[in-house]
């Protein structure tokens, strides 16, 4: 199979995201449709879905529960994952109890703290740990997917004492371009910038 | 000026950022060492600059002072904007607490909810509000953004409620595409398509 863009599968799971939402009403839906509410191009939908095989019928269109299945396997969100959250501020705290997460299959199975106050208790019952002990615990737990909702300055030290227990896999949070080696995926939600990206337009009205 | 793509402006809050995080240690930087604290090309950094002047000297690079001022002026971060935060849930009062919203000149004003548990009180001293009161509210605060936070099921409905009530900036949280008329800007953050994007490449590791 050729190497998907990551934008493709942002795509996926934006259509997956709407499959969800109309699932109750409809059984079946057009690719014209589908397009029509995810306001995108009924071609683009097509493309992303053609690089994993054939979905839909001419003239009928997908099955939902179906194209659902398809997606999830595809997305791999057929299996469960486990996470390891750094951080217990306010943001990490709301990541913690984030349900769409879990009902994806991503598991908070630990939290790492510096917070002598938070060290050493459980959040949602879920232990929290001292940063120290992170190379053992990520092996214990059998992570493979690390969230950082640290402040600035301790995340690119924590992000390399990440990589150096063996997750190639972050979650990025924190605004700051995190630099690891290429063999390391790292995902940034910057809140900010899309903010950022309003106000740049709110003052040009 | 000729039209600026969203993702340019995406481009800038990141510089920003960058140059924010660096500011504290260095006065001036070459956009070579900037684009590669950034991981991306210095032609992209270059390119994405000349839409809005002439930035830095050739064989010195910029003034980090001097470019932070400028990109925040061209984001509109040198002003003020007055928020509405939809939906005081997990990520709601999250959203309410995080520092770097306000930081950046995003100022929560009022708070709207339809449960009759948290109207009429107040989280970090803002006023929560019944939905209905949407219109007169968004009017009195003067607003110019809303943060959409609210369950899948409340948001369509409560995002025309709001485009009515004269906002055409919206940032949305809530995992649904919202359809309004193409004059109102919507920013979405799918924290879960991140994570998907995540899981995606693992199940193939």
């Amino acid at each position: 199979m050729k190497r998907i863009p990551q934008d493709t599968i942002l795509r996926l799971s934006s259509y997956l995201m709407a499959l969800f939402n109309i699932s109750g009403e409809m059984h079946e839906i057009s690719s014209y449709r589908l397009a029509k509410i995810l306001g995108i191009n009924p071609n683009q939908l097509r493309k992303d879905l053609s690089y994993f095989g054939k979905f839909g019928r001419r003239g009928v269109g997908y099955k939902v529960e179906d194209l659902i299945y398809s997606l999830k396997k595809i997305l791999g969100l057929d299996k469960i994952w486990n996470v390891a959250l750094c951080g217990l501020g306010n943001l990490g705290r709301a990541l913690c109890s984030y349900k769409g997460f879990s009902e994806q299959g991503f598991l908070i199975k630990v939290i790492f703290e510096n917070d002598p106050k938070k060290i050493g208790r459980k959040f949602n019952n879920i232990e929290v740990l001292d940063y120290k002990h992170i190379e053992g615990k990520i092996q214990k737990y059998n992570i493979q997917i690390a969230v950082l909702a640290v402040p600035v300055g301790q995340a690119q030290e924590l992000a390399e004492k990440i990589y150096n227990s063996g997750i190639r896999f972050i979650l990025n949070f924190v605004p700051l371009n995190i630099n690891l080696p290429s063999d390391c995926l790292i995902r940034n939600v910057y809140m900010s910038s899309e903010l950022t990206c309003l106000s740049y337009f709110l003052a040009r009205r």
